[in-house]
């Protein structure tokens, strides 16, 4: 019984800190992937309307697989690491209960050897043999009642133990389904959005913007393929300037950008 | 474009580091459920026949997921980590191919600042001046067969680029859901599994054993309160010692089942 107890104790307490490790490590799990999120949606800000609507899409379907995640860790907290700490101080009962029963126990025996040394030594005196055997008595009725608590006590464990078990990795199975699960029909509906990605448009977009920014600049050769152009050289090289400002200036604005979309409610609704 | 480029490289290598470290962080998940596998497997052994059989059932089915989760990091390895590994090397020679460009089209600018010098200074000086038109056009076709080189480059890194990005997270999203979708199949045998096991039946071998256990023990303190009962008080004494003695000895048989069965093929079996 007292093997059982503490066979128990010592598997128990394994599966306590093992589970508590699961779930620090799926927390950890979420806040790389919460890392990954905040740059996507970043990187989304620097592209182009047909990616970034893709990329901030996906940022967001990632994001909710990590609140997903964090209600498994909440829930593995709650329903599995707690149960098996309680279970543990439940334990902890029991074995100070066996502990009592051993001293009841041993209190018989050594009444018992008692009245055999009496009976060995004095089997004459009567009256301390009586008085022995009196002790004993009390002590075999003590120890059979405390036999009968600790039986109860013993049941009673293993029932609780056995229905502790079968609940306890129940609800963690349950817990990793619900997770599964959801992240399965989260992913799905990401995989969808990333194949709905318009590739071609997106080029075009691209090529459409290289084309403006290439056309300014090809102007400028083109005139200086032409040495009796009339226009002023210093022109050409103030358009450069301004290009290059222009440049510099639609980098402010694409940096504005970012900062207001970090700032958006959007990007706030899918943080935790 | 310059910073297109540059762009990409940044948010690509946050990619690459963060999904790095998201495959290593889902490996330490796996490392900790390997070792709660184990645990259960070892503590199955110590129980009764129809525990250590759920248990060991449950332990082989969460060994079932680790299996996958492991597949699941070597392909997060190889279908996302390395293509974006892959891309930054890329990104490389793209930016060399930039880098040179941009050498061409500084020396444009320095022919035609020269020659907008030598016009300032020394207008009537033809033969120098016609001396540096013609390196002003020399330069001028040079970057112009450069600009229309790196426009194919920067269309060609784009599409790539685009691709790229579809096509990795993609493939993240999909070994995401593969996995989701074995880890739910599995742990919906391990609930049935869990929901199958026979509590009452198990109760019952327990108590089976107890009151083996209590009925050898009990036949002594029954005995002891007759004192007039001709047994010899030792030979009872010798009874506790060679119960105590069958428990120890059934303690090393169930020591040693927990060796063989440690050693059993089974057990190998769902090991990596």
């Amino acid at each position: 019984m007292e093997n059982t107890v503490a066979n128990a104790e010592k598997y128990f307490g394994q599966f306590c800190t093992l589970m508590a490790s699961y779930a620090r490590k799926t927390a950890k799990l979420r806040d790389k992937s919460d890392l990954l999120v905040k740059q996507l949606i970043d990187y989304a800000n620097t592209e182009n309307p047909e990616l970034r609507s893709t990329m901030k899409n996906f940022a967001e379907e990632l994001a909710k697989v990590q609140d997903y995640r964090q209600a498994e860790v909440e829930r593995l907290e709650m329903k599995v690491v707690e149960p098996l700490k309680r279970y543990g101080v439940q334990l902890k009962q029991t074995q100070a209960e066996i502990k009592r029963f051993n001293k009841v126990r041993n209190n018989e025996i050594k009444q018992l050897e008692k009245l055999e040394r009496l009976r060995q030594k004095s089997p004459s005196d009567r009256h301390t043999l009586s008085q022995a055997e009196s002790n004993v008595h009390k002590a075999s009725v003590d120890a059979s009642r405390t036999t009968q608590q600790l039986e109860e006590t013993i049941d009673e464990f293993q029932k609780q133990k056995l229905k502790d078990i079968q609940k306890i990795f129940s609800d963690f199975v349950t817990i990793e389904m619900v997770f599964h699960a959801k992240a399965l029909e989260v992913y799905s509906s990401a995989f969808q959005n990333l194949d709905n990605y318009d590739f071609e448009r997106d080029m075009e977009d691209f090529r459409a913007k290289i084309h403006i920014a290439s056309g300014n600049y090809d102007a400028r050769p083109m005139s200086a393929t032409h040495p009796s152009s009339t226009l002023p050289w210093s022109a050409n090289s103030q358009s450069v300037r301004s290009t290059l400002q222009r440049q510099e200036d639609s980098e402010e604005d694409s940096e504005e950008n970012i900062v207001q979309d970090f700032s958006n409610p959007e990007y706030a609704q899918i943080r935790r």
